[in-house]
Parts: C-alpha cells; structure tokens; sequence
C-alpha cells in the first residue's frame, strides 16, 4: 500500500511533470514527504505563493507543458492568483495544487477554512477536489490533460490532507496523448482568402499560437504577396523575435495608438486573437479600438492550428516562398547618461542567442522592441493578464524550462516590489538569470494615466499616491538581501559593461538601471 | 456637479474613516484624485495589496473602526486576499474598496477581467457593486454601516471606473450610530448560572469581545468565586494583556495540549467563542477539542454583549468585588547566548505601557506570553484566520490606528517573507514601530508539524521544503533596501539593548535576532 500523496506524485512524473513549485503548510506535509520517494518530481521552494505561480506561468510557456504547484489553503491560493490570472490570460499549460483541510475537518470552520473551489474557479478552466485517496491518481491525470488542452490553462486540484495522507493501493492515472491543434474550418478560410483576392485592406492580428517562427513567415509571406497589415497581439504569451524573422509592430497599448494602427483595415482577421480592445476604459473612447466599419474575422482560435493555417493561406494566395526578415545588426556602444534609449540600445547588443527575455519594463522599456529587431534570436514574453508582478517569477520559471538558455528580465522597480521574493529562489536554484531593475521611483505609467482618464493635475496627496521616491528603495541592498549580487549602473556605458558580465555569468545578478522618468 | 469619487471619499470622512490603505492602478485614478479635495482621508500608499490589507486589518483591530483600502480590480484583491482571510477571522472592520473597470467595458473581457465578486465573497460579509455615480454616496455609508456591525467585518465595494468618474450631484450617505451589542438571553445566562450553581466544573473560553480589561475583570471573579477554569481562544483579535489584569491561559494550539486543557471541563461556556476545534487535522484525532461528554453553552457570540454578560454573571453569583491580577515585575537583564527565552525576557523588560504586541513569532514566540504577563499593560494581536504574512502590515495598521504608542512587532522569517514591503510604509509615514526579526532559517512550526501529521522524517527533497538556509536571508539588508533602519543582535545582552534603542526611537527599526530552532 502507499497514499494519495504518493498516487499524485508517480502520475506527475508519468504525465511528464518535473517541477513543481511549492510554498506548502500543514496540510500539505505528506505531499512533501512525498517528494523524497519521487526524485524526478523537483521541487522548489519559494518564500511566497505569487512566485510559485508566476514560476509556473513562465515554466509553462516556455516549457511548453506544466508545472505544478503546491498551495497551503485558500490564503496560499490567495496569494497566488494575480499570477495565475495572469497565467490564465497567456494559457499557460499549469497543475495547480491547493491543499486543503481533511474532508472530515473541513466542516468544523477552523482559523484556515474557506471557499478555495468559489476562488479557484475565476482562473481555472478545470477545479475538482480529491475526496479519497482513490480517486487522487485519475483526477491529477485529469488536470493534466485540463492544463496542457488544447487550449491550455489552470488546471486546479484541491488535495485534502487526508486524501493525501490515507493509504490506498499504488496506482497510476493515465495520461492521454497532447491532442494536437484542430484544423481550420474551410469556411473561415474561404472568407479571409475571398478578402484577400477582393482587394480589401486587411489586417492580421496574429496571438501566441502564431508567433512561432513558422507562423511569422508565413504571415510576413502574406504580407510581402498582398501588402496586408500584420501586427501582434499587444501582450503575448512568447513571440519569437530578432534577426532571420520578419517585423511586425505590436498592437498598441495606448487605445489611441491603436486606433490609428487599425483605422485604414476594411477586413481584420483574427489568428488566435481576440476582437481588439481597450486596456482600460476612457472617458469618451469606445471600448472596441477596431473602427465600426471594419469586418472581423475569426481565421482560427486557440484550439485552432494557426500556423497550418497561416501556411495554407499563403499558398492559397500563391505568395513568394521567402519574405524580408529582420537582419543581424549590432548597435554601437552607447555613452553618456544612462536613459531608456541607451539602456535598450544594451540590451540589443548583448541579448545572447537563444535567451528568454521577460519584459515588464513597462514605460522604461519604450524602445526595446525597436532596438531588439536586429539582435540575436531570442524568445520574449510579456505581461499578458496586466497583474504587475510576473517579471521576476516567470523570469525564474523560464529559467527552469530552458535550462541552458541566459533569461534577461527587465524589470520595473514598481512592478519588482510585488514579487521580489523570486531573487531568493533564482539564488538557490543558481539559475542564470540576469535582472535589469529600471528604477524611475514612480509607477509612471499611472503618471501617463491619471491624465489619460481625464483626472486632475495631483497635488500633494495623489501625487503621493503615485510616487516611490520616499524613501528610495534601494534594490542592490534588497537583491543582497536575498542572496543576488547587484551593481548600480552609473552611466550608459557602465550599464552596457555591467549587463555584459551579468549575461555572462553563471548565476543570477542584479543591475540596477537609475532611470529618468519619460 | 462633482463625480462619484469625491462622494465616495466624502461620505467616507462624514463615516468616520481616516485612512485609505492603497495601491491603486489606472481604473482608480479619479478615486486618487479626489485624494488632493478631501485631505481628511489620509492616503497611504503601499508596494503590494497584501501590505494595504494586512494594514487595514491592524487599523481596525485598534481603532474599533474601518480604514478604507484601494485595490486595483481583481488581482489586486487576490494579493489583498490572505490578509482579509485573517481580517475576516477577526472581524475587524474594513471598508475595501476594489475598482473595476467601467461598466461599459466590463463584457469585452479586457486583459485585468476576471469575476472579483466571487473571489470578495469569500473573505466579506458584505459585496456590492456602484453602477452608476447616484448610487456610490448611499453604497459607501451601507459598507460602512456593514463593516462597523456588530458583528463587524470586511465590507467589499466594487467600483467601476465610470461610477467614479462621472458627474453627479455633490452628496454624502447617511451613516447611521453604530449599533450597540445585543444583550444576552436571559434563557442562555440561566444555563450558565445553573451549571455554576450546580458544581459542575465549569470552563469558560473567552473570545475577543470579552478580552478588554472590563471583560478579563470579570471573568476572574467568576473564576475567584467559582473556582471554574478561564481560557482565552488561541488567537484572539486583540487582548489585553499585563501587569493589573488576571492571568488566563490561551487555548493550546497543539490539539494534544488543547485537549489536555479542556479534559476536566463539564460545560464548557462560550463568551464570543467557537465551540474548539483543531487548528489543522491530524491523522487518528477528532477535529473537536472537547470531550464528547463536555456539555457547551454559548454565553453570547460576536454581537452580543461579552462584557455585560460576564459582569452580570459575576453579580448572579455573588462574586467577589476584586480578584487577583498579576503584579508588575520587571525580569533582570539576560545574559549569554541569544535565545528564545532571553528574547521573551528582553520584550518583557522593554515593552512599554500602552504599546502593541503584534506577534507573529511562531514557534520562536513560545516563552512570549509568560514573560509579558507582568509586563507593562500591553494589546496584544494574534494570528487570528492562519495566514502568514500578517504581522508586519498589522504593526502597520496599528501604528497608525494609536499614535503615540509604540508598536512592537515580533516577527518569524518565514512570515516576514511574505510581506516585507510593509517595512517601506512604515519608513516612509515615519511609524513608532519596532520590528524583532526573528531568524531560525526555516519553517520550524513545518519542521514540527511534519512529525504530528505522520509523515516520515524528511530526506533531501523534504527537507529542502522546509529550511530557509540556501541562500541565508540577510534582514539587515533587506531592512536598509526598504528604507528602515536594521541591526544584528550578537547576543541576549545585545538584544536587550538593541531592543530598547528600537522602542526608545523614533520612527521604524528592524532588529535582527538570530535564534536556534526550538
């Protein structure tokens, strides 16, 4: 006999999980116990659920298939949401695991009961709980093929501590094979192909499913045979970027400037994209960022196979074998004061080959996508669910699905306050991680915003609200603090040598990037 | 005309709210703006939600009434969640305002979309949503009115942008007087006086309501007449605590000790209490405290009238006028080596009249409530709902809640990790709050508790799960990085004087103690 603990751990490992990121408690102590039987199942500790699941969430879509996590209870699941959310928002292929009271305690209202399944289910596209150790192998077996779909996304496994503890007979949940990406329907095809030879303007909006290297040529093909516009998603989950693959602008954040982007597409056709719309709402805009006049179609969705289909079209059209691709170039070294410009014009030059680069540089990475078209092939991701926060931890996870493969996070000293607590784990697991922490004191982009939605001018008090200024945080002692060796940059070309080394070290390293406000 | 914002904060200021703990995005811009026209409500900005709630729940524990908070959509209530898990579990009165995105925009599931009522439900006693700018101003003074209660607790308004941005005609809700506690029955007071009066061997558990002075007082002269056992729950909101005030001990938190406590008991009387329950489960043992043949009265729950209650008791019963309370004492200073007990001993020395005692000390606090009994009279908060990560945004909350008392936060590494930005808050608003860091470099109470649920001794994998050690947190630095001024302590000597600099200085201060694990 063995337990329920056990069952879940040997259906992890069979259904091709190696990580699992953990924050566990009470509850949760024969899983961890578990852990020295199952050697092939890592676990990672972290001091804070939010890295767990940001680690997941980067773990995922660079992995490609999932984590798992280990939650303590509802406050555990708690902190972990805003990145779950996040990773809700990418797909990200995750088993989350949320310890739970005893089935027979659970009634009792103890100090740590409440309503996980009510929490759960606003990220999860699969909830279920265990009740009995024999029910744990099949259900874990169930999340996985939940979480990894397609589509994929959060699966959530609530896991009472006695269905962990109780003995019952070894047992293996089955795990069926990935099914693949569906086929398009011919009838969607027809319209964008029938758009497309009636001379429209037409636009492509191309999501996550599409930013494979395949899926960008055959859409810069398209784009090189019919002059279509094609943008990206503003925030996907990877895009593949750099020197050999085509350049595309992203659909713009600020609504105005998106608006514009779209104003001349009579047809926008959608591959794995959503109808397109605002960030937040403004006073007087319209939420839709397309112009009322624009068709919308839907080449394909997320269960849909965006680069068979981005294929077929471009030989429907009959469209040239090649298309321009963005060539290798390598900016000069910058001098003077160390700026935002400067700073991406860095991380052009020495983003090495094959390296993840998590961008949540938020306003102080203005000029990164531009000054990265050249660099080495590199894969970036982005802040898909707009819960600040997921830098560092899906930097970290990143880290553990590539093993190998430098990671560059650019990361905003607003947005790093939230999960700082990822440089410990990055400091444990030795992972090769390099943090450029952009510190302008100031969550600037509420500084945009506040006048974007039509409020005042601050004064005293809201400015207040807005500012990181007192007292300075000082991030080279926090990066110490939790085991990280950090530099402050003093200038452009400090910056530029300071990130070489760091990107040429083994291990994680902090540089700390002073940065106007733009 | 003025807009929904400015009504909100209004009515808040005419409820009787003071401050607003806040982390606001761009959906809560108008709200930040009208920051700057009602300087009555004092903004305090922190780095994470969990800091905002956390310090709400302190400031409400100490003020007996709300703050507000300011949450940015759904993930920022997730990062504010654990916290208002523990607020729920005290009943503290909170008024936490969530914004949303307009209501126009709600249906086109934007980025930051996600269902944050039904993640509010779980932690509130109260959920409503403003539609429209008319309505915000009555919607403010029903959360209030909700919050205060009594029974008090987390009042949860979403507020979608558009309610707080468009005009509306300037006006304030009507916050009625704040209900008193009802009086007990007349039928469940003879119960209790009948036990007495019959001999049985009575056990009274004392919860929050009946942990202020007038409560504890006449609870001794019951127990001075009677000879029945006093008890306060495990982890009360806040009680008083030292020298002048009777001596009871808590609840165990271990269920062995519990039981052990309770074994004698006949009737076991209710005063705002729950009928005992394990804190977790453990394999073999009944989740109830109580012997089966225990008869349990409930005295009066969270809206009755405790104080009363008791004291009417101790008039039915011809209780003595006085009873015996514990004498001041001041321990001598400690010497030698750093340890759990010589701290304990320093905090008794040092703790100064009127102060806050936030204790999340854990397994490292454990000689804390013998050591304080005839210390200084004190408040002390607890870990009322289980989830780490409380004491440092409540040591926050309540330094802002009591000006002029000092607040002394004992506070474990592991918990500290969670929440260690509120340190920022506490530096930058210039709070009398003294932090002991308390550093054993892992998860002792898991340590522990891995043994009680019968798991088996961990290996590697198990133990890695549990220790804090790879890479060693530095505090000190992690202190100073957010602004806060830190020292090491090297021994009990050390300790003792690094203690009372902390107390006797202005402003915040982290003091570092290394402790062997129990």
């Amino acid at each position: 006999m063995t337990n329920g603990a056990r069952n879940l751990l040997d259906t992890f490992v069979a259904g091709g999980i190696e990580v699992c990121f953990s924050n566990p408690g009470t509850s949760e102590m024969h899983f961890v116990a578990a852990l020295d039987e199952v050697p092939a199942l890592r676990g990672v500790l972290t001091l804070f659920e939010g890295v767990a699941t940001g680690a997941a969430d980067g773990y995922g879509r660079l992995a490609g298939k999932p984590a798992a996590t280990l939650l303590h209870l509802g406050p555990g699941l708690g902190n972990g949401l805003a990145n779950l959310h996040n990773a809700r928002r990418a797909r990200s292929p995750i088993v989350n695991v949320v310890g739970d009271h005893a089935t027979y305690h659970q009634r009792f209202d103890a100090p740590l009961q409440s309503d996980i399944a009510s929490v759960a289910g606003t990220v999860s596209n699969w909830v279920n709980s265990a009740t009995r150790p024999e029910e744990v192998a099949d259900l874990a077996a169930q999340a996985i093929a939940a979480a990894v779909g397609p589509p994929a996304g959060v699966a959530t496994l609530l896991l009472p501590a006695d269905a962990s503890w109780n003995e019952t007979a070894p047992a293996i949940g089955k795990v069926g094979a990935k099914a693949g990406f569906q086929p398009v329907s011919a009838e969607r095809f027809s319209a964008v192909v029938d758009a497309l030879r009636a001379g429209a303007r037409v636009g492509f909006l191309l999501g996550s499913n599409a930013l494979v290297p395949a899926g960008q040529l055959a859409a810069a093909r398209i784009r090189a045979a019919t002059g279509s516009l094609v943008l990206t998603e503003t925030f996907p989950r990877v895009s593949a970027r750099g020197a050999g693959l085509p350049q595309f602008d992203r659909l713009g954040y600020l609504g105005e400037f998106a608006r514009a982007q779209l104003a001349d597409v009579d047809t926008l056709v959608l591959v794995d994209a959503a109808d397109p719309v605002s960030f937040f709402a403004y006073p007087g805009q319209p939420s839709r960022l397309c112009p009322e006049s624009t068709e919308v179609l839907e080449l394909c969705g997320p269960a849909g196979d965006a680069v068979a289909a981005l294929e077929a079209l471009a030989e429907a059209i009959g469209a040239p074998a090649t298309a321009p691709v963005s060539e290798a170039s390598r900016p000069e070294l910058p001098t003077g004061a160390l700026t935002a410009s400067t700073m991406a014009t860095s991380v052009a030059r020495h983003l090495p080959e094959g390296a993840v680069l998590v961008d949540e540089s938020n306003t102080s990475g203005i000029f990164v996508a531009g000054a990265t078209e050249g660099a080495a092939r590199h894969d970036l991701c982005t802040l898909t669910g707009g819960a600040i926060g997921y830098g560092l931890p899906t930097a970290l996870g990143a880290a553990l699905a590539r093993p190998g493969a430098p990671v560059l996070c650019l990361e905003s000293d607003g947005s790093a306050s939230y999960t700082l607590q990822a440089l410990w784990t990055m400091a444990r697991e030795s992972l090769d991680v390099t943090v450029v922490l952009l510190q302008n004191h100031a969550y600037a982009i509420l500084e945009m915003e506040l006048a974007r939605v039509g409020a005042h001018a601050p004064g005293g008090q809201a400015r207040r609200m807005l500012e990181l200024n007192d007292p300075q945080l000082d991030f080279a002692a926090l990066a110490a603090g939790f085991g990280v060796p950090a530099t402050v940059a003093t200038d452009a070309a400090d910056f530029d040598r300071a990130l070489a080394e760091g990107l040429g070290t083994p291990g994680p390293k902090v540089v700390v990037a002073p940065l106007p406000r733009l």
